[in-house]
């Protein structure tokens, strides 16, 4: 049987799954966890993956799993997926296109009449945004056995718990599902060899350099912090300008503080004020208060740490030298979750031997990758997206940047192979 | 008739009427124009006005006007003035206090036996803030006939409109109104000689050099713009320092160029940044769009025009060093209001004759000064107050800054004596 698989025909079908009836809205992309649209996809998928010569099934957490045998039947198998689910007003790529890829991947190799020593299982994941219901990556958690307590007792808008909701989403998909609830989704180690995750960067830096794919080299950690900035309120008429203690010019002082410190920092590092409140916030009263969100990002924990406690000390020294009062708060510290080394450097040869430059990135975003690293080792590669723009309708994928993946991946196949018979 | 004639009294009687009858509300201070807070406060001043030997009218426009006769009856008048309406949840002296001690200018008259060539008119405005209808100023306005077309159609907040209220304002004063209108309030020219207004500063200039008393020379011109600075929103994880384009960083730059070219100005020049709205405003994504207000005063409109140039100058240049997106918009300009420079160096010598050092400030905030500056001469006298903390119950003010200021009036009132007769 001849294939046309390609990467062209993986961005075409994320086009196919961007409206109704696989949108849960009429004029816009939100495909939500457990939704008719979510079930209407993965009919879609259950057909694709099947033509491309895989057995589906659909585990406890309403994963769609579709199973390129190994040569012996039951060898363990390379994970290749991403999620099926969307935001709200949603691109067609962030997710599907990494499923997508993975079909083409088992596509190529029916349509070369290959076999590789372990089975290929590309899982379309249900729920990585988190949109319905106030939790995230409830999937991934699921296979790698990493559930959070009462994860199926959270409820959406409307009241309905993810259990009452995995309960009936069965009757809606032409694939049958075992009731025996996301726990029982979970992989064991010994049938994983490892998971790939082909995604769009949602970023700008493939772009800027020219790059149409990049290796991740891991998932960035976090900290955020509330800064709170005190002066004094004043008549912005009476108020002479030596005697203000303006929490505002104050605070626009320590966002450039945050700026600079990481434009000095690793190439890895970021920093962000993304929200800045100034009360009272009249046209004619000097600000007596501010507060700031502050987040720090790095693909190192050690860089992060270093880099918010320069920010901090440096907010500090500009709060005393205008007389502001000043207290912060951490609102948050996840840790950095390092894709695996080796199954990474297997994916850099994969891109070179492609002809493509080697560009290791960190994922300031979170991925499944991050949760399946508990399971197995993890490798992560990005797409390319037209400047950077993800979350919204306007989003968009090369048909060449998307050849480009499936040859690395075609090319990390074979490495794997290699390493798995030698 | 001996009278205890004191700037202490004049505190004193601010302080009585901080509360209910004289306050529309049971907890907190708020007598607004045509209330029956307004109309028991001008019974109570219309009782001390008559005790200090005035003869008391009201006039269409609602403000109560006590006369103390000259040497020659019908001899032109001296105004004395200032508002008896506060905002909401008000200060107890950023208005009543310049009335008061224009009643005891009176007292001591009175208590002296003495008459001056020219009569003295203390008035209370009834509207000074506009708290209550969406136009301010509207009794001095009526006074220095230069009453805004429809100023009595405005309405408050329950649809009652200015000529309605003052309709029947009439009933609860025990001053006999004449029902022809805010217009008929106008003063001829020939019938005064100046105005002196004294009012807390409302600012912290007087009392961070320790002084008691400042002569102000005019009202500061004012601009006021939006401004609005555009870039692209982006990830906070996933865009790398070098690609942002963050508007707040940017807003920051222009908020701290705001700052510096206004110290780098004249000693009135002040300019604020207020206001400052963050899109999309959270936490992990990189601000888009911010827009901020900047308002420029300075007494002189030729200092204010060049640092408004300079800053829009400033802020044009960090926009396209960082290829930010600016739009700005002009939503005010007020011309300066400069004090009668005649008046205004007798009152700098009463100040002096009294023991005070001469200090000369400009207004940054309008007074009613500002508008009656179109019927006659003005000058006007600041007192410290507390931190310059003003519209707020925490506004206080020194017994002995009220003596220093009726000290300077009373020295004021002399001067113009010895000139009226030279």
């Amino acid at each position: 049987m001849v294939s046309p698989a390609s990467g062209t025909r993986a961005v075409a079908r994320c086009d196919e799954l961007g409206i109704a009836p696989y949108s849960d809205l009429p004029d816009a992309l939100y495909r939500a966890f457990l939704t008719p649209a979510h079930a209407a996809a993965l009919n879609k998928m259950a057909e694709w993956m099947r033509e491309a010569g895989m057995a589906v099934r659909l585990d406890g957490a309403a994963n769609l799993i579709g199973r390129y045998e190994a040569e012996v039947p039951g060898a363990p198998a390379l994970l290749v997926a991403s999620h099926i689910d969307s935001v709200r007003n949603a691109g067609r790529y962030d997710g599907p296109l990494g499923i997508m890829l993975g079909v083409e991947c088992a596509a190529r190799l029916q349509a070369e009449g290959r076999r590789l020593p372990f089975a290929l299982e590309v899982i379309a994941f249900g729920d990585e945004e988190g949109s319905r219901f106030p939790e995230s990556m409830l999937c991934s958690r699921a296979i790698a056995g990493v559930l959070k307590e009462g994860a199926t007792a959270v409820k959406d808008a409307a009241g309905m718990s993810v259990a009452e909701a995995l309960n009936t989403f069965g009757e809606h998909v032409q694939v049958p599902m075992p009731a025996t609830g996301p726990a029982s989704a979970k992989y064991q180690p010994k049938d994983v060899i490892g998971y790939l995750e082909a995604h769009i960067e949602q970023g700008p830096v493939l772009e800027s350099e020219g790059l149409a794919v990049g290796v991740v080299s891991g998932i960035a950690a976090q900290l955020r912090y509330s800064i709170y900035v005190s002066g004094e309120a004043g008549h912005a008429g009476t108020a002479a300008m030596h005697l203000r203690k303006d929490a505002l010019t104050g605070a626009a002082e320590m966002a450039l503080a945050v700026e600079r410190i990481a434009h000095e920092g690793g190439a890895d590092l970021v920093a962000t004020v993304g929200q800045m409140d100034v009360r009272p916030g009249s046209v004619n009263v000097v600000p007596g208060n501010v507060r700031f969100s502050l987040d720090v990002r790095s693909g190192s924990e050690t860089i992060r740490n270093a880099a918010a406690a320069r920010i901090l000390e440096a907010i500090a020294a500009i709060a005393s030298a205008r007389g502001l009062g000043l207290t912060s708060q951490q609102t948050q510290d996840l840790p950095a979750s390092p894709c695996d080394p080796s199954l990474t450097s297997l994916l850099e040869v994969a891109m070179e031997q492609a002809g493509y430059l080697k560009r290791t990135l960190v994922s300031g975003a979170g991925h499944d990758a991050m949760v399946v690293s508990a399971l197995c080792p993890t490798a992560m590669l990005f797409i390319r997206c037209e400047k950077g723009i993800s979350h919204n309708p306007a989003e968009a994928v090369k048909t060449e940047d998307a050849e480009a993946a499936l040859a690395v991946m075609m090319n990390f196949l074979k490495l794997l192979e290699s390493r798995y018979n030698g």
